[in-house]
């Protein structure tokens, strides 16, 4: 790992009154903290709006047609890991964050990877699928501290979250998963 | 059951040059043909866009915001149990489909459903991961058969495909799950 490793902390829920951009900033807070030599960018998928239905070609092509395509494209092909922090939806992962990987194909391919989930039932169903689909999809390299954070009651109903307070016994996951992604930074070549 | 046991099956892709409509028709060909008691309808999620980003409210609360929630409310509350046809992409299911299910709530609960995946690699990875969100998630009762069709080169690649030929060997397979749908709508009293 250079010290140039760039890293984006992905936003992974555009819904109305999400509570991910919090998140994500509290879990960007703790790599800036403690891991100098990644360089962390918080990427908002609410920036990138992907329509569903409108690309023809299969994204393993690599041939987008689409401005909105081409624009993510760029975008992420400019990281060399992710932190995805993504709301659990019914045990799973949300179409937000699906269908922002599923555009695209190469741009994923050997980055490193940590994911970051959140719910009102934790977030540990949503991991494992969504390292199904990083690792066995996507062919990325995920880090094995997954933390999982679980939203009271008043933060599901009413959006009323204060990271710093409510997951202060997550920071030393949350380290440990950028310890291990800056590790598999420094294993990849390709990303020195 | 009743002889009025309404099952939708559901068109789970909307991408451009999507396979799915053929599969979906071909399923519901072979339900027509097996399955007396049965009334299929075929569903579009193509018809009832939900934009990813616009209800407030959480889905389990049941206070939709937007009339194109309302929509997708009222159609499946007419039905007591459903098909879903579904791409596989990267090992998971695909937004647009996580994306309908995920806008919803009571809706669903206990109702019957049937998984049919398919794909380049099959679309057995896909099947596990939904039924984890169809069961789990959102409390669905579903059939034990998960057929799960392979795509040919030529079908993911050009869009070249004749269901009646390539998957001749999975009838049987399609035949036993809406024998296993029909059970499970024959064992819910709310269904007849």
């Amino acid at each position: 790992m250079s010290a140039q490793s760039k890293v984006q902390v992905i936003i992974g829920s555009v819904r109305a009154g999400r509570l991910c951009p919090r998140i994500a900033d509290w879990v960007t807070e703790i790599a800036r903290a403690r891991s100098s030599g990644l360089a962390t960018e918080i990427v908002d998928l609410a920036d990138f709006p992907l329509p569903m239905h409108d690309e023809p070609g299969i994204p393993a092509l690599g041939h987008y047609a689409q401005p909105h395509t081409q624009a993510w494209s760029a975008k992420v092909a400019q990281a060399q890991g992710f932190v995805f922090v993504t709301p659990q939806y019914n045990w799973g992962y949300p179409a937000s964050l699906k269908n922002a990987l599923d555009h695209l194909h190469r741009e994923w391919r050997g980055k490193a990877a940590v994911v970051v989930s959140y719910g009102g039932h934790g977030g540990g169903k949503c991991a494992v699928q969504l390292r199904q689909v990083l690792e066995g999809g996507l062919k990325m390299r995920v880090a094995t501290t997954m933390p999982a954070l679980e939203l009271s009651e008043q933060a599901v109903r009413h959006g009323e979250l204060d990271p710093q307070s409510a997951f202060g016994g997550h920071v030393e996951a949350v380290a440990q998963a950028f310890g291990e992604l800056a590790e598999l930074l420094a294993a990849d070549p390709a990303a020195a």
